[in-house]
């Protein structure tokens, strides 16, 4: 098992000094021609993932699992039209922002350049095989996959588009590897190879990520839960405050960015309105104290809920007194990933979006617009919730790194 | 014990969430408060330095280690003007170099702001403790400082300063905090308090930083050894190669990027002249075989030295072939910190500069310029040897993290 894995991490460091500096050009061929082979390989994959799917039936799992892992035309079409705007994309490898030279004559950048083998474990959608390949590939780093297990012959059979399309553009194959064998052991034993590895990215549910992150060896970017709060200030207009509340929780609940907990202002004058609006919606609404003098069949919320991500139609409701009480809550209660004040006072506007220790801060907009789409990058490799080398929505550059380099003739100190 | 640390962490915790928006302007005034507290209270803190340097004494310890510990009135005038110089450096705090108008609308920005609570652990040197305290507060972080245990009484007198400068500038004292207790299970239970504190940067040997890694649940950003190379190529300049050598060998070999190996193509053709450079310089030279013919009573070098730090007049050198087999040699042995080549030709030096995966690669300079000073950096607060975040010298940005803030009006997806 560690051989195997070792083999694999070892192809791909090697493979790693040769392709780190191939041209944009170079890449983005390779990209098309895997987006065109993944079209040419549709059948195939259709019938691989006819295979997962026919075993997946037997385990009675839900049915919203099984979603997740079926592919049709449509699907597949998608994958090859993602890859394609992925090679559309500005190339970060070899942009910067720092020049100078310094008064001994030394000539100074820091440029971006590939982070190097990335390893990407992840569940059940067979897309996000396509998706890490072409991500990874275009920033210049080596990529080993790990999807779930339930997935496995989708995956192989999209790895072989993935081939072609490498081959064709003449990059070796070992530029994105899978790891075919399914024991969990080898996951593990791939944890531990710092220094073959350089980075980790799991996406998938809360178990998976905590799983990886512990015991990681290897430095670890994760997309963690996402406890959003929505605060209806005093000031709030009523009409942005109710479709900003219904959008946030309703549009899709089963999201990272979605909200989980609403915050009003005690001098918000239509707070029964917004509560209702939400009952509209099929809205399960967990409520304070405050909240619960006019719906008194509402379920009381405890400590608990405060820390909840439901993921559901389900939403949690407090009354505070002040401004400062609303951020308190969300700073203490809350994932840091995505918050939203809804306020006409420019005061209360921008003490919240300073003071609000999150990734993403909003006025007067949803929670759900967090996604590497709607902000303009692009791409988008995951939504990271810790604070060191990426923030918030990722995109391509998230997975460089930078280098220092230094033109001298013959300085010496 | 616990409760001691927890109590720290948390008071450290609120006054980030009271200082975290400090202006500039502010945290200016109270760098300069400290400087001239730090002045005002020189002959306390003298007094406190001698009684850590009257217990030290009875330890046998190095004399090495004694001066490290030791203060007099220039390292404390040292330490007042290195505060000043970090009041005179650009914020980096609230800058940023992304904003974009979404097509719906949405104003989108990406902003510079402080990480939170970072904790400093490092070891005999008591002007650390004055500087962490200033690039945390310029960076609008809070810090919880931890130095060694042989410096105690210095730190604590360091402290003094520190806190009367905070107060006559109208910062909390609880912005810099100290970890008086001795304990070690002071700082095991410090490395749990992740939620509470969101980095710590250990500053100091190989153990001290292995072993605050290997503990923390908190992100930890490493300053780790330097295994740094000089390759000499077939076409580089006599002059320029020795002076080159023998300053990143001989200058300072007691720091990380010193050189440790010596790589010379084949055809350079003043091989044995460097060579006796560096024996004329009392550096010991331990050689691979093909050296070793010319100076048959140089120690063969074994698989390990290539791997070896010296931090000592001893250098490894190796012949290669091949460019390619000095840059194969760097990327496996090395530790990926600083690398140099000395060569005349213009597809070399590019080659190694694009292929070396180091934080710092130079053509035609000595190793010795990485560091945040040379750089322009102004400050430093270590030198990275891993990917993520920051690679390479750390200025202020390092201790900076980003935050998006999305200006809507009403907008729902």
């Amino acid at each position: 098992m560690r051989e195997y894995v070792l083999q694999i991490a070892r192809q791909a460091r090697e493979t790693f000094y040769q392709i780190g500096q191939a041209s944009t050009e170079q890449k983005n061929l390779a990209l098309l021609s895997m987006a065109k082979a993944l079209r040419g390989h549709a059948s195939k994959i259709l019938q691989a993932n006819q295979r997962d799917l026919t075993a997946f039936d037997t385990t009675g799992k839900s049915q919203a699992l099984r979603d997740r892992l079926l592919l049709n035309e449509n699907r597949i079409e998608g994958m090859a039209q993602a890859i394609e705007a992925i090679a559309s994309l500005p190339d970060p490898v070899g942009s910067g922002n720092y020049i100078t030279k310094r008064p001994n004559g030394l000539r100074i950048e820091r440029v971006r350049v590939p982070i190097g083998v990335i390893a990407m474990i992840y569940e059940a959608r067979p897309n996000v095989t396509a998706d890490a390949a072409a991500l990874c590939l275009k920033s210049g780093n080596v990529a080993i996959l790990r999807g779930g297990r339930e997935a496995l012959h989708s995956n192989l059979a999209i790895m072989e588009a993935i081939h072609q399309g490498l081959q064709e553009a003449g990059f070796p194959l070992h530029t994105v590897q899978y790891l075919e064998k399914v024991e969990h052991e080898v996951v593990d034993e791939m944890l531990q190879l710092a220094g073959l590895i350089d980075l980790v990215i799991p996406r998938g549910g809360e178990s998976l990520i905590r799983s990886v992150t512990e015991k990681s060896k290897i430095p670890v970017i994760k997309h963690d839960k996402g406890v959003c709060h929505v605060y209806v200030d005093a000031s709030a207009d009523k009409n942005k405050a109710e479709a900003i509340v219904i959008n946030a929780k309703c549009q899709r609940p089963s999201v990272c960015n979605a909200a989980e907990t609403l915050l009003i202002h005690k001098d918000y004058p239509y707070r029964q309105d917004l509560i209702q609006a939400l009952l509209d919606h099929n809205v399960k609404v967990i409520a304070d104290e405050e909240i619960r003098k006019d719906f008194p069949n509402l379920q009381a919320a405890t400590e608990d809920n405060w820390y909840t991500e439901y993921l559901d139609y389900i939403i949690s409701v407090r009354v505070v007194d002040t401004l400062a009480e609303a951020i308190r809550h969300i700073n203490t209660y809350g994932s840091h990933h995505s918050d939203a004040i809804v306020s006409e006072s420019y005061g209360a506007v921008q003490r919240f979006l300073t003071e609000v220790d999150s990734a993403a801060v909003y006025a007067n907009a949803s929670t759900r617009f967090t996604d590497g789409g709607e902000f303009g990058l692009g791409a988008e490799i995951g939504i990271s919730t810790q604070k060191l080398h990426a923030r918030g929505p990722m995109g391509l550059e998230s997975l460089t790194t930078e280098k220092w380099i230094v033109y001298g003739d013959g300085h010496v100190r």
